[in-house]
């Protein structure tokens, strides 16, 4: 006999892909929503979702806005005005939203405008979770487990409904920070979106090469890791570039400006320079390798 | 009872460093050698190197040069010059000589001046092995198991010589390759030395910003991907970067020309460009890794 306890709500689900889907499933093994709705553009994804049981039931975004006490938003963050303006209509009063955008600027300007004063019913959120696959056959239950997620309250919210919240991605085993969207942005430009750019364009300027085949197949280790992140989804990279525009350009700008300062160290044979840069380098990579 | 079959012959190990000291294990193992000497700068490396069986005896570099029938040079590639030069005039007439540099052209230039005449007995090479770890503490005895190693032959290298180095090599269950150095060292600069250089790039850029903390504090699985060559040998790096010059400028020259591109890209909000960049880089990643 088991002692579930009934929490009496419903958890919306819009977009059901690897980050909705894997939330689905955590919040059903967590049993903090009695129920757990989904909604999305492919039939064949969301009838995956409701397969691997990750969803209860597939709904209309209308039913899903009209019916769900907690929604997520989990599409990509150039979607997101649209799906926030369809749903406004539609919300409960006490209906708490969040999202798991990449990029937080955009999306809480696309928040503003579409939900008016109901923004304060959105709080931000960006889950430092993924993974290589797609679609709702790739989702587990454990994605956010010890993950970070960065929560981005706004000060329309109450601080009660950024608990709750808070509450909502503890409960997928996910740690939990909060910063400003400017700041996020500013972070995530760096350590994110700056190396993915810079991973595409060697796996571009290696493919694009003439004796392609031959350097490919001499690629190393050390290639496959610099690289590994250059076979991310191109849509949502070139969603994230373009929502995250200021931010990414100033590191673009700036890893120009350095890479430029090292490959005139080399020019001019300056092997003092060159060993300070990367000395420097090294023990920095050290050093997180072993607090991370 | 063992049916030890004996070779008459003597490996000699200049520099007993991760490379040098899994080689004398794996050439241990394989027993292709009678004996197997070791010498080098460092005498607690060297105590090390026999602790771990990798070398039955130290000697100096000059007893090596005069015992070895093959002598396989192990050093950063600055010092090539001065190995080969010290060994010259002791080699026994058909002692063979190989190396373990990641540049090619630069060691067989050094070769020549060192070696004259007797740079036929050199048959240079680059095993495509390595590891985090440093020194004969962290050897391995398959560390060249189903890994590559590029053969550099000399037009002044006897078939014989390169057919016997062939077997060197593959006896640590490598699997080699020929080319010439200067495709070698094209090769190797777009796809090792290139990325190196960028990923050292990308963690002095992280670690020199303002918000460093905040940011190493949320970096993820692509930094650590991406950044995990930028904890290698600073002393080596700078090393390949001089020894590799023409070839490496090539490339961060194409490099710094396509990351603008993309760049402008994303300042004139150019989405179908990006995603078409994108989308290249990500299916040929994928094609790689399907049959790397």
């Amino acid at each position: 006999m088991t002692n579930k306890k009934t929490s009496g709500l419903t958890l919306g689900i819009v977009g059901v892909g690897l980050i909705g889907a894997s939330l689905g499933l955590a919040h059903k093994k967590a049993n903090t929503f009695d129920r757990v709705i989904g909604t999305g553009r492919s039939q064949a994804n969301l009838d995956e979702a409701v397969a691997v049981g990750a969803i209860d039931e597939v709904v209309s975004l209308e039913v899903c806005a009209k019916t769900a006490d907690v929604i997520v938003v989990c599409v990509p963050v150039s979607h997101t005005f649209s799906v926030l303006h369809a749903i406004e209509p539609h919300l409960k009063p006490n209906a708490l939203i969040t999202d798991a955008g990449s990029t937080k600027s955009d999306v809480i300007m696309a928040a503003k405008t579409a939900l008016g004063d109901k923004v304060a019913q959105f709080i931000p959120a960006h889950p430092i979770a993924g993974g290589a696959q797609h679609g709702a056959s790739a989702a587990k239950v454990d994605l956010f487990k010890d993950k970070q997620v960065i929560l981005c309250p706004l000060q329309e919210n109450l601080p009660s409904a950024v608990d709750a919240i808070n509450d909502f991605w503890a409960a997928t085993g996910a740690h939990t920070h909060r910063m400003s969207a400017l700041q996020h942005d500013a972070v995530f430009a760096s350590i994110s979106h700056l190396p993915h750019i810079l991973s595409f364009a060697l796996m571009l300027q290696v493919a694009n090469s003439e004796d392609a085949s031959v350097k490919l197949g001499h690629a190393g280790a050390g290639f496959k890791d610099f690289t590994r992140i250059a076979a991310s989804s191109p849509e949502m990279w070139r969603d994230i570039c373009l929502a995250n525009k200021t931010a990414l350009l100033k590191e673009m700008d700036n890893y120009l400006h350095l890479t430029k300062m090292l490959r005139d160290m080399i020019a001019k044979e300056d092997g003092e320079a060159l060993l300070k840069a990367f000395t420097r380098a090294s023990i920095e990579r050290q050093k997180w390798e072993g607090r991370s």
